[in-house]
């Protein structure tokens, strides 16, 4: 009996033995690699259970998109949307992917981020629109989806990769995850207010997506930059970087006229084309001239072709489907381009004494000439006369068909400039503070952060590792 | 006399050495550079000599391409198919070709092989398939070219890309062009029985196209890969070839809509689109969540990002034009983009052990999620009663208008998946025993083996050369 | 009063070194870094100012994009050529300027040049053609713009473009600038010529774009190249920029069809895109073949694949809208790239010991394939009897309605092929002569000549900068 209970003592002994090593064999197996991982990414995981719970509550396919026979369309919207849409989709993805590769040793994270951060807008900013549209127009419908409503996706993921791109190499994941997220609510808000209740005409989304996505990423960056951080060699490109920049700049510049169409129709459509082509032959030629003329030796920037070529086409968003004058789409191009490269010269390090730090510089790309597409919505809104369109003034500007007068839509431009100035910039700093307070990066502007490599960078990783 | 005959002997000799010195001098000449390798090549030019004589005997302009008014077509189907043709073209070349540039040193092959192969898959894919249709349907006639027609020559490319894929590094361009010409027949065998008997729907080919590609491949993989040379630190990526690799992924990313949708029409057309585009947005998402809780030290792998991203896409494929729900074309996607980094990590060391070298690694991309997708189709076509598509049931499944029940028509989709696993495994292997028989690279992964070039790889080009 | 005077005096001494110094630092800051270079680069800025007044003048909204209800169409054309528009402006922005980046140290300048011409050539191509086509029909209206006017604007950078390949790393912004605006009016004036007068059919460009581009870029290059500075090791790719230069590839050959069918209709345009695919996958595939025969040691060369491929796409250009059925189009691809490769490999060294220094061999890609497609437009007119097309034969070639016969028609091809490459020879020599008047490049090849680097490349700025 003794013997048994020894024995029974030394089994017990030896059996809790074994299962503690198991225990730890099993436990420290896990936690290392898997389990305390899927902790750690569990909000996001939780994202994406949230996103098909939601849609499958609260989504359908539009009517064109069904499949019983009663609501098939011989002719469908898909012919006519589609080849916009996917030059759209081409802008947000390759187009701000690539332009973003810039720097030197961030290039797998500036196209890596761009596809998590841009599927995960798309997916959040077509429920979160949705949303706003049922809430301020009082009237709760499922969320149809139709092609229409995935270029409005895109756009939601191009006001957010605007947003990277001030804070390009600073952030991580789950940050940016939350940042995300954040944006699309302030997004869906101002919008909501500019085109249900201002009827603010923004074809191009000079307001509602390039300055807001701007001012919004300008106040995150305010918050959350470590200055410590930001002097690094690595805030820099290289010969190959910029150009693999450079694909992402001509698709950009190429496709701009399929952004500020992609919703338009018609003659109007036609009229987008023409005048955002216009624009942006002349931003990209005054971007080469005013680079030459302000920068050392008279050479060329790569910072300013990268980006200021661009900023016709941001610039003429507004007003792009108004009746303009091909010449006044040249003339804004070319007011764009030159104030463009004279702020990436003489504005951007003045905003960098103020603490504003704006990797891409999405101040000179999408918030100045944000703000001209505004100024230039309100004036040609202003001076829109009847005879100008025809019947179809309010076709063009909704809001005149209750006999709103010219110079009173162009108030109502302006207003929406100004809640978009307001919103973005109180919503950035909001989000800002919240993000604050998540771990961040321990190095700024470095793939090794985000990427695991093999070989010849396995030192550099190894390094970075212990200081984890 | 004497001397007449001594000179003209003389001259005779003098003659002869004339004559050979210049024969040995053009032989040599000719030998070394031009006639020996027409010799070697003569396969590939004769093929194309084939290909000139059979479209001038078997082919012929569709009847929306025809000169004569009589044919001539106000509104012309080259509108509607147009942007998704060029969008499934952009696929197949820069997506399939910048994709495989990943390997350090075998961009340009990637590049060059893709573009050459796929013109090859292209020509002899129409001819083929043409061919097999009329067998299968036992009714000869002009094979017609059209936009549709030449849509199909894609996919066809497509198949032979995924098995290039599985195959890259590892061969020539006359091993390449025999198992492109092998595999063509088996495709179009494969898929004639899949489309005209089974009556199977796989509207993006998830079956025909990614299964099949995959498979085949890695059978062929099996048999012919050189265990030598395949430990190659030439296996393996940089820096830059990894960003390269991304403009092959994105853009496969954002046009597969058009690939699941390029021969589907209206509403059905709508659905693939926004099936699709949800699908993918939602493996991109989970690609970037898993590659993060499983690789080592919590950090995304660029050959994750580089693949996974696509397996919704995939994996959608064959119930794209399905009414799914917008949230089963998200779990599709979260489900596609999950298991398929989970095959990189896990089950592709573990083929590797049985001998099977998976270079892009096909099967986590197109094999297994085109198996789910497969799957997918299947349980669609089961519970896809009469109400869910009103009348036009039969125009989805064009088996159902001969009184076909759904649960019949499941058990079709699971026979082509079968049938397609079948042929593909087995037409790999047959390839694979024929291509044995080539010559083979010297060594895998390595540019030099196909480039000449100048300067700085002179060096090692010569070094090269000294092995041959 | 002495004091006051002396004080006085003081003052104004004191005053006069004030304003002295003051005059010295703004002079000195404005003359070196801003006053200067606006006067350097004026004559650019000029140009500008009058392409803005130009267009203020002379043009307008095309009737599909007026604002007005009377002209405003329900069927509107930007569905239909928006599509083959944008492919046309990828082939000419990413295309174009990708192929061009070959060059190891002037992958900046080919694709910033690219941009900057292709909007330069894009204004003032519309205004230059739009004023000759009003002379040579001598009825002068207001140059409307809607999306034809657009692809014309881009046919003409593509001349630009071609002209610009002959000319690649040789020429600085304000030569280049000088060289667009001359060749536009030759070009408009051959263009006009060919089409308006011979009624001669062309419509991919084989002739007016290609050939005219080709030998124009020749001329110049003739008259301007310096034969000391061409000899310099940075005349040649490096790995990496022959990957990136592959992207130029790739989407010209992918979109070709859409070149050649941009402004075709209906069967006509369906006939292009068949006939320029068919073209494109055999010159493709004789590259690879061609090349692999004739360079050393049986392998392939990056500079065959990267040109050579694209051959068939020229050559099918004048026929591809006629009747020339699959096969004539796979010949005329075999014919093209067969004869592109011998050209990059026998014809360019030749062409270099008389002088003519042609850096991307447009001679081998655009300009022998565009005589064939001239020659090959020839043929197909000589031999279009009527009822191969019925009734339509005058849609296809206009000349034809007002009783001329098919063999006239086939002269006035050779007629507008001869006076093509009279004009831009011709036209090439007067535009060389003007531009050897205006400061030359120190440098050839190199980017640090256009573009002002940090850091690593900062070294080398400064050794060049000495040499200035």
């Amino acid at each position: 009996m003794l013997f048994y209970l020894q024995n029974k003592n030394q089994f017990y002994l030896n059996y809790l033995k074994c299962i503690n090593y198991l225990e730890l064999k099993i436990f420290s197996y896990l936690k290392m690699s898997i389990v305390e991982n899927v902790f750690n990414i569990s909000p996001l995981l939780i994202m994406q259970v949230i996103s098909i719970i939601c849609y499958g509550l609260f989504t359908d396919y539009g009517k064109e998109a069904v499949g019983t026979t009663a609501g098939s369309q011989t002719s469908n919207t898909i012919d006519k949307y589609y080849p916009f849409f996917q030059d759209v989709h081409v802008m947000i993805f390759i187009g701000f992917g690539f332009l973003m590769t810039f720097l030197k040793r961030y290039s797998h994270s500036a196209l890596g981020y761009t596809m998590y951060l841009s599927s995960l807008a798309i997916q959040y900013g077509i429920l979160i629109n949705g949303f706003f549209h049922c809430l301020f127009k009082n009237s709760w419908n499922t969320i149809t989806l139709d092609i229409q409503t995935l270029i409005t996706g895109d756009f939601a993921a191009g006001a957010v990769l605007i947003t990277f791109g001030a804070l390009l190499g600073k952030t991580n994941i789950l940050q940016m995850s939350v940042i995300v997220l954040c944006e699309l609510i302030f997004y869906a808000i101002n919008e909501s207010i500019g085109v249900i209740e201002y009827e603010a005409v923004d074809m191009g989304g000079s307001m509602y997506v390039h300055t807001f996505g701007a001012f919004f990423g300008l106040a995150v960056s305010y918050v959350i930059t470590n200055i410590e951080k930001i002097k690094s060699e690595k805030n820099g490109a290289s010969y190959i970087s910029d150009t693999f920049a450079m694909i992402g700049t001509i698709f950009l510049w190429m496709y701009w006229p399929s952004f500020n169409g992609a919703l338009a129709d018609g003659n109007s459509q036609h009229r987008v084309v023409i005048n955002t082509y216009l624009a942006l032959t002349n931003s990209c030629i005054m971007a080469f001239i005013i680079s030459k003329i302000v920068r050392p030796h008279q050479k060329f920037d790569m910072v300013d072709i990268q980006n200021a070529t661009l900023a016709g086409g941001v610039a003429v968003g507004s007003s792009a489907d108004l009746v303009i004058a091909p010449w006044g789409a040249l003339l804004i191009g070319l007011v764009a381009g030159t104030i463009s490269v004279l702020g990436y010269v003489y504005l951007s390090p003045k905003l960098e004494e103020y603490g504003i730090y704006d990797t891409c510089g999405v101040n000179n790309l999408h918030g100045i000439p944000g703000i001209i597409g505004g100024l230039g919505g309100f004036i040609s809104a202003s001076v829109a006369d009847d005879t100008l369109y025809g019947d179809n003034i309010s076709t063009i500007f909704p809001g005149r068909a209750n006999g709103r007068s010219a110079s009173q839509q162009g108030l109502y431009q302006l207003a929406a400039l100004g809640t978009t100035l307001t919103i973005s910039i109180f919503g950035g700093l909001i989000t800002g503070f919240i993000v604050k307070n998540l771990a961040e990066s321990t190095e700024y502007f470095e793939d090794n952060e985000n990427w695991g490599y093999e070989e010849e960078n396995q030192l550099e990783t190894a390094n970075i590792d212990n200081t984890l």
